[in-house]
């Protein structure tokens, strides 16, 4: 299929509040038409204008306004290019499977699939390699068109950007410790309680560190000889610490980071971070950012308010790179949780796999 | 001196935050009586409730709303027993030498003296074996009464009480990598703008690492064998991260600990900071908490907003207690930057004094 | 019943916000002893400490930790003096009846029987000569003992202090357009989302209009001549627009009044309100504030974060008190919502029930 | 002068967040082009990019990040077709003048000039007619090409909108109240400390009251017969309550309202505000929004997180249309105060003023 042609695609899980990103990016894009949205029973149906609860600063795309919203059975989907998930994990496992198996391409927000060996865990500016998995993925399931692709946990999506980078040019990378401020948007709606978090912190987020600590060496790692299966890294140790903090879009990470060669100075680091590329822009791909790593100098910067559009979303930004006096290097970055941490990633990784002629 | 009459306090900056606490805190201890209230030439001569914006939620104590503040000339201070100094860096050296010069018994939360060895860096809860210190520092001086104890940077003060709790019991630490979350409050008045804060994070506190990094050290550590200086630690090594975040009080630290020796487990470390006691506690001062570490067992905790005001804020709160995959313990601490992180460590420093007969 | 008896109370709706707060003002109340904490069956049975998300930045008093908590069955309940309601609207009609029918004093929260013409809605620094319905009520329903006293809503509580002390002194009031900011504590948890209101305000509280609206009306009217029912005022006509602020306690309003006859200058309203007592505090109630009204001449106040717990939360605060270009007088006020606009309104109902021999 | 033409445009005061705000709007204006940025001497010769602290969530633009800031004397501003000023009122006064004096076209955010009988107050989508006072200042002060339109005050460009539609179609109006609640973008960087607004309200903007109460009488009043001065209303009453609340951008607007005549229903009202059209949209200046006042009928709307965005920030939304006890309707309304309230309304009073040949 040429990567020329508009697309059609669906939002699963339309109406919550990754299922809005995903409208919001996908009304932008030239690559796709928003052509179904789906939802649970209790909203199909509907108008989307009213079976959602709007809650994107953006206002609603005129093409979802009126769009009639529709249940989660493939047999409703015909004519779509591209499914896209942004359903709840307590769903999602049954509702994919049912797409994939049906031969539809499914790209997945939610954490079900991710640590399956054949599918990919994808941060499309990262390891568009291990899309090598789909032939395998095909077989194993005797499926002709059909996939699921994943992207990563929100948080993790933002650490290994710089990871991968430095990883490529000072080789591997021996210990990291990382403390996250997540952004409430990460909770979807009506998610975190007023009465939790102004004037507060919640320095627990549920589930989310074990899946930040798997989840890195697996996207980070390579893929077999034969591509049946990812290999994840197994010389890495990583320990994460997930805080909940009062900002709407924009997780700020806090990395100290050991390498497992000598390490390099803090201007090579900077310097490798700001050249570092990947291969979804070297093919034109729409949402890839002009800079993956966009390198802040001011020192109190990265900030989520001042920096978290950079590249529309697309961008992880890095500042205050510095020696470490326990391990070499420490940074913080911030990435935008809901675009490359969420709908965005899934959004690029869809864009890639057209133009690798996958859908 | 015996320690049993009310004694008579000056609070030196009495109009800025640091001062503001003072007051509060003093109006409610039976061991002091507000006596003398110093600012700047611009507030003196005015009654303090014109001299001062009142920012905390505390109403004004009535004996402070109409006491005269005066300028901070040692001679205008005559009667006063103690001399708490809440001045701001930029003018607390000159100021405090002149008072303690004077011969008055100074406890000043400003940094100009504390790593001055032969001055005590004192957390009252941690480190009072410094006082031995005050001999050698009024020998060099040629000081009767006179002397100054200093409280250290308000995240260090949360940091250092598990740490001296874990030391004590377990031996000497080897590396420590902490991450910060700060209250506004830590910034003074007006400090921290809005526009930097509200859906943000600011993930620099200019000059705060190098102030843990390096104060941890000395508290921590010993004294010469004649006690005429401090001996710092020189085996522990630490990098700490500071961010300011959208909370009024309370800094959250999220610490990752290694050893140098064999580890305790988990639970020994939470029976180990449950246990934690010292001397101010013994000698029965009145700030003193009844629990210095106050340890949760739910996983969503400690809070700023539910847990700073533990042990009416003189207590640390230490939860998420678990292993670190990279080091050997992590855990999450809250302290109450303006309490036991500043005024309220400085007047529990002087309750030690006078109980020990220093003043 | 003697008045200086330590009574035994009970809470129903104890794990929600309003119940939370009422166990934090009676831990502290001298005149009640927590005798029993009443819930949903889905906490009976359990600790209080495990059947409760505490959310009140208070530490959780010693004697409600290990309270076990029982359901809402009168069965239950013998020995308690005072029945306290912090229940859902959902709920309360229902086991609220069981109660007074039982022969239980019952102090409600909850807007079931606010409006019923012989139950006294009672803001107890306002309208405590409303009790006289109780007789008429008893008789009613053929009670011995029982009764049912309702507190209003949060932010008629507020509003009505002022006005009643004006119109006690200069006449009937004719018309009032008020706008409130509402913090978020109104709504319990989980409530508001957080979504909602970070960096945001949502223009609606829904029923809190119409119910603002019709209160006040009942709570400055009087009574009919043999005191069987409440004769609501039709002589004022209010309009009230009510918002939800990113505020973790305290309600802001901003109001503007019209009074029926000779409007009295700005200074004659200050000292009206600074002048204006009540009978709870005649009649010792504990918690009766000293000051009912606390009228700031600073013209950026009343502030919630500064005034709201003026007189321990029972005080509303009164400041830019100016003329009106429109109508005759404009003013902000501050009640705290949880205090004197829920828990501690219904706690000094009752704590005046005892002082009249009612209990 | 055509319109067609690319203008070259002057920002004064380019450092400050207006002026911060007029960059990030003309750096997408295809009218206009940025030629010069004057700020203090401080500034004077530094890139922008080292001259300014950077707030805007947008990141800053290209052109301007080199642009060497120029100080305020009109002889550095040669070439210039259009002057923008973001200046402070406390030097915007004779800067501007020597300015328009110097036959520059000035459109200023400033308050200085507003009141002036012969200068525009002008809402560009409500009151162009003023316009035609253009002529007689011109005369007055002896310029060519010279002349100054000032914008108003951010919380009276969100009130007069709906006012002139419901005026212009129902006739005069008698009264309105209006509370405010204003973000905290409308008192610039740093502005207002964070300590003042977190978990708070401000209930005062100091001058702010006075400014609403007296613009809206200008901008919605006419003429007189020569051209030669404005004519206020006299018939209007206006009372102006103004808080500040924790919202980066967007000012809700809480109004009752009175006509003079029979009032209209809430569906008159509704269809008269969706109707309401200006000569700017006519002209097809580029920043006149597709609907100058989008009416919601979602009844938790406006919200600012959410519509402040509507028409890029130029049209006022207005919700909560209902009948006022009081008066005859309330509603609430939110206007993008450093667009539509300052930067915006400039710059389309410059389009419009282009279109017309006056540049």
């Amino acid at each position: 299929m040429s990567s020329d042609r508009v697309l059609n695609a669906a939002v699963l899980g339309a109406t919550g509040t990754v299922g809005q990103r995903f409208i919001v990016l996908l009304s932008k894009n030239p690559m796709f038409r928003i052509h179904s949205l789906g939802a649970s029973e209790r909203s199909a149906g509907k108008p989307y204008s009213q079976a959602t609860k709007w809650k994107m600063s953006e206002l609603m795309p005129e093409e979802a306004k009126n769009a009639v919203v529709k249940n989660c059975d493939p047999a409703n989907y015909a004519g779509c290019d591209v499914v896209f998930s942004g359903l709840d994990a307590s769903v999602a496992g049954d509702i994919e499977k049912s797409f994939f198996e049906a031969d539809f391409a499914v790209f997945s927000n939610a954490k079900n699939y991710r640590m399956v060996p054949n599918v990919p865990l994808c941060v499309p500016v990262v390891n568009t390699d291990h899309y090598a998995l789909i032939a395998a993925q095909r077989a194993a399931l005797g499926l002709k068109k059909g996939f699921i692709v994943t992207n990563s946990n929100c948080s993790t999506s933002g650490l290994v950007v710089p990871l991968k980078a430095l990883q490529d040019r000072f080789g591997p990378l021996k210990r990291t410790i990382v403390t996250t401020l997540q952004a409430i948007s990460g909770a979807g709606y009506p998610g975190v309680a007023s009465l939790d978090i102004l004037d507060n912190i919640v320095p627990l987020i549920s589930g989310e560190e074990p899946k930040m600590e798997e989840e890195v060496l697996k996207i980070l790692g390579g893929l077999s000889q034969d591509a049946s299966v990812c290999t994840p890294l197994d010389n890495l140790r990583i320990s994460a610490t997930c805080n909940r903090v009062p900002v709407i879009d924009g997780h700020t990470e806090c990395v100290n980071l050991e390498f497992a060669n000598a390490p390099p100075s803090v201007e090579e680091v900077k310097r490798c971070l700001r050249e570092y590329t990947c291969e979804a822009q070297d093919l034109g791909c729409f949402s890839a950012p002009k800079h993956i790593i966009n390198v802040t100098e001011e020192e109190d910067r990265p900030q989520p308010r001042l920096d978290r559009n950079a590249g529309d979303g697309m961008s992880v930004t890095v500042g205050r790179i510095r020696e470490c006096p326990v391990f070499h290097i420490r940074f913080t970055l911030l990435v935008h949780n809901t675009i490359l941490g969420a709908a965005g990633a899934s959004i690029l990784n869809a864009e890639y796999a057209a133009k690798k002629g996958l859908l």
